[in-house]
């Protein structure tokens, strides 16, 4: 049990999910009426025993032994493919779906407490399967019926895999700019020319076949976002001959290296329309904000298993004496007695299970509709857990001292795998200008601050509805200024200063949901929500008022100066 | 000259050097007489010169072949020896010492520059290099005549290398607990037995000979830190026979690969004693301090070559349209043009620039003998650069994008070279403690509070003032507190807010330094002052409120809570 108890905390995930979210009162919805505490309960433990036994032994072997392009092909070593069979034959890749797709129909908030486990275990082999159930959600809510017939069964039973296609080397977050093209055949599909880039799970020999979702423009289409069309390549063509999908390289990543990285040259390869010609983008951001929501959790889950590694080691590894003893003949002390250390878990902690609270959430907001709230909680649960997970994993690090900076333990892998997710699937300033200049203008704002004033007047919180009130006022300062670059100027500043008042508002309801309970679990949810309130939500105050001046600074900084 | 001008800047290090620091003013001290302008820059050229063609060619090939242990030795390529005897037979390895042991008598100020070269260019073939430089001063300063002799002048040419022995598997951090013994032979002579960790440079075969300097306890001796005694220990006996100290292991590390990282048994080792019996820790003390600094000079031009590289990189990467163009039929600009990617650069100078300027302050402290200061400033010239210095590559890596993550350029490894460095030579939580718990009592802490307000006064820096006041009155609030473990439970957090304010205060001083010079450079300090004083040193605001709380959450977070 050791080694699952260092994957997540099944204990604050129980707390999480039951006690604060009451995720059961969920079966009081008819698409959930079939489920109960127990039927949540199983597949969690199912998850938790799949995740430990399949995922995490090679887990470090992902990392030593990258994916190799030989031939013209992908070869990985011999764990990947069974794990992932073991996770799709247990209906886990299908467990959201409707169950006419013959998925689980499970909540998206239990969904993604089961991912959580196989990300905190093995990020790199998980993302195979995170991509095909992405890919396969988009089809069955965009495809023609006879696409999803022929390819989503065979996903969910793990056979077929699937990839987003949408990076070219000279358009990167400029989706408007790439220019691979479709051109109508008389049969009803396009034929597909040009290169794609970054695209995970490219290739490999992991199943019968790959579906490519890729994003090419109908040539004679208007320009930018609106010439952009969505289409199904599969890697090996329903006759069983090869499409022209070239593997032309692949990426050398600092970490997540068992998602083999590639570049893909499409030579006159067969696609299918998904959706409508031009809806390209529409089409992918449905899969794109549930891939960002996607991108938090799997920070969280490695920002929760440094956590708890170096909890671990903390409370075993004797290391000098406290402050004030200074008699040498004194035994050593585990290095948890430390402060200084204790502050380095706390912080972990406070990153961690607060990332974790915000991407379950979210999952809680699919489930009851709540679209609009949502939406602009997207970008924030996509960025947040990406910054403050990794700084969760750097003092992971820290806490192993020198031996956390070597290969021979985890946590500098997690460090390593973590620093992805503030690129991937929309960079920090992509989230920044994406909740500065279109979220906070919906109604999912409003929504979003009358919770956070519900809480902190239960709480009685004085810290959350001041930072609260300044944030509502300084957003209002900037909608009210007419100049769209002074405007977004700062939005990344803005995206960490919103985000932190989330995650305080998301601590405060944990410690609320902890009532005069006087165990261990809620004695330390009210410390780290203090941890917050106290170390973390006053670094807003600066971010707040260096907004309300629209600071010039980085608009009038000339390229040459620098 | 492109890859040099990717490496560090000379500009600014003539800026630094001449138009901030005066450097040509040393000459009027007759330790320099013998120097001028002429002299210091014609070194420096030189270190450009080697870095750039005899180390950066290989720094990434130090991290692609690390060293391998075989057959009880270890293994480098092949381009690390000659570099390192280049850099030698230039003279460059005693470039500050006394003339009279063949240096040239340079000012650290200087010193520490070329090595920023050399840092920047290849830390992990410099390291080498670096360590032999530290070994031999402390011989220098504390050993017999007779072992300087035999060692000291083949070091300085690059025949000899030398290690720093400290840690052991069960004594990181705490040397009081080292276990190694040394015991007396007739002949003067100690036997040395035990096991020393994380030991750069163990082992190789870049020289004939390896010096180490070991921490030890002589039996019978008192307990903890005064019992702890240095020898040298040479890998080969004089008599040409191998020395008893055998490599039983490497360290795999996440980054700084070229420097390898051992594990060495001494199995009865003879030992030369070095300084008085006790005064071991004293005298390594010594080496540590400049071994701190030199840290700190690594990280910083770890950070000034990322920023280098992403400023190149975001000069000539097309990449979207400024906020508000709407129109996706104009050409796309370079990411320079976007505001984000700015505040991006403008962190990463404010950060490298900040750091670099601290770290030559601190050479030239030396130079001018005020100690006091220099020893105030030490853990914050540590642990500034090394907490920023990666920060700043982290920003590196993001302004390349998906890019950044990938081993074909060179940022991600500076990321992982850089993580190093808030770990070794004490953790910033010893530096936090050294801070507070001893030198902001001594002179040194009014002389820095003395300077920062005398720059803050002529640049007429209100806020500069007020930071500085309140760090006084919080510094004052602790010192009065009589629970030390309460006094230093956030020393951590005085570290970061004093080093902020330090940094702060170098950056208006720089600014200052500009007069009314309307060049890009002087532009271009301008504003980076402008930015730290605007989206930094905010940040300290509620760190210091936190401290003059006298908080308690860290110490009052039980072990099982976490």
């Amino acid at each position: 049990m050791h080694e699952r108890n260092l994957i997540l905390s099944r204990r604050d995930l129980e707390f999480l999910l039951h006690d604060w979210l009451r995720v059961e009162e969920l079966t009081a919805l008819p698409r959930f009426a079939e489920h109960s505490r127990e039927t949540f309960d199983a597949v969690l433990e199912l998850a938790a025993d799949l995740a430990t036994e399949r995922f995490a032994p090679h887990n470090k072997r992902n990392d030593a032994e990258e994916p190799r392009f030989e031939e013209g092909r992908v070869v990985l070593h011999d764990e990947v493919a069974p794990a992932l069979r073991a996770a799709a034959e247990a209906g886990l890749l299908s467990a959201t779906m409707d169950e006419s797709a013959g998925g689980l129909q499970l909540p998206h908030v239990v969904g993604t407490a089961v991912q959580a486990w196989f990300h905190a275990a093995n990020v790199g082999t998980w993302a195979y399967a995170m991509l095909t159930v992405a890919n396969a959600n988009l089809l069955l809510a965009h495809a023609a019926p006879e696409l999803v017939e022929r390819y989503v069964p065979d996903m969910l039973a793990g056979r077929v895999h699937g990839t987003m296609c949408l990076s070219e080397p000279q358009a990167g977050s400029s989706l408007a700019d790439i220019t691979t093209r479709a051109e109508p055949r008389s049969d009803g599909t396009h034929v597909l020319t040009g290169t794609k880039m970054w695209i995970s799970g490219g290739d490999h020999e992991l199943g019968e076949n790959i579906v490519h979702l890729v994003l090419a423009k109908v040539p004679g289409g208007p320009p930018g976002v609106k010439g952009i069309s969505l289409f199904l390549v599969p890697k090996v063509l329903p006759d069983g001959t090869r499409n022209p999908v070239v593997l032309t390289g692949i990426n050398h990543k600092m970490g997540w290296r068992g998602t083999v990285n590639t570049v893909l040259s499409f030579e006159g390869a067969t696609g299918w329309l998904v959706g409508a010609e031009g809806r390209g983008l529409a089409a992918m951001f449905h899969m794109m904000n549930e891939a960002r929501v996607g991108v938090g959790a799997g920070a969280a889950a490695l920002a929760y298993t440094g956590y708890l590694k170096s909890l671990d080691y903390a409370k075993s590894r004797p290391q000098g004496r406290p402050a004030g003893a200074k008699n040498p003949s004194t035994p050593m002390v585990p290095i948890i007695e430390h402060a200084d250390v204790r502050r380095m878990l706390l912080a972990q902690k406070a990153y961690a299970e607060g990332a974790l609270a915000l991407v379950l959430y979210c999952g809680m907001l699919v489930d009851t509709g709540e679209r609009e709230l949502l939406e602009v909680l997207t970008p924030i649960a996509k960025s947040w857990p990406s910054q403050w997970g990794l700084e969760a994993n750097a003092l992971a690090i820290q806490v192993h001292g020198g031996y956390g900076y070597t290969r021979e333990y985890d946590v500098e892998q997690h460090y390593r795998d973590n620093r992805l997710n503030p690129i991937h699937e929309g960079t920090h300033g992509i989230q920044g200008a994406d909740l500065l200049g279109r979220k906070v203008r919906t109604p999912g704002f409003e929504q979003l601050c009358a919770r956070i004033a519900d809480t902190a007047a239960r709480a009685g919180s004085k810290e959350l509805q001041q930072a609260l009130d300044r944030l509502v006022e300084v957003t209002e300062i900037l909608h009210a200024h007419p100049d769209a670059e002074e405007r977004l100027a700062n939005a990344s500043v803005y995206l960490e200063a919103a985000g932190h008042i989330v995650v305080a508002w998301l601590w405060v309801d944990q410690a609320l949901a902890t009532g005069d309970r006087q165990d261990a679990l809620a004695r330390g949810k009210r410390a780290a929500a203090q941890y917050f309130l106290r170390f973390e939500l006053p670094k807003v105050g600066p971010q707040l008022e260096l907004l309300a001046t629209l600071d010039r600074t980085t608009l009038d900084t000339e390229p040459t100066w620098l």
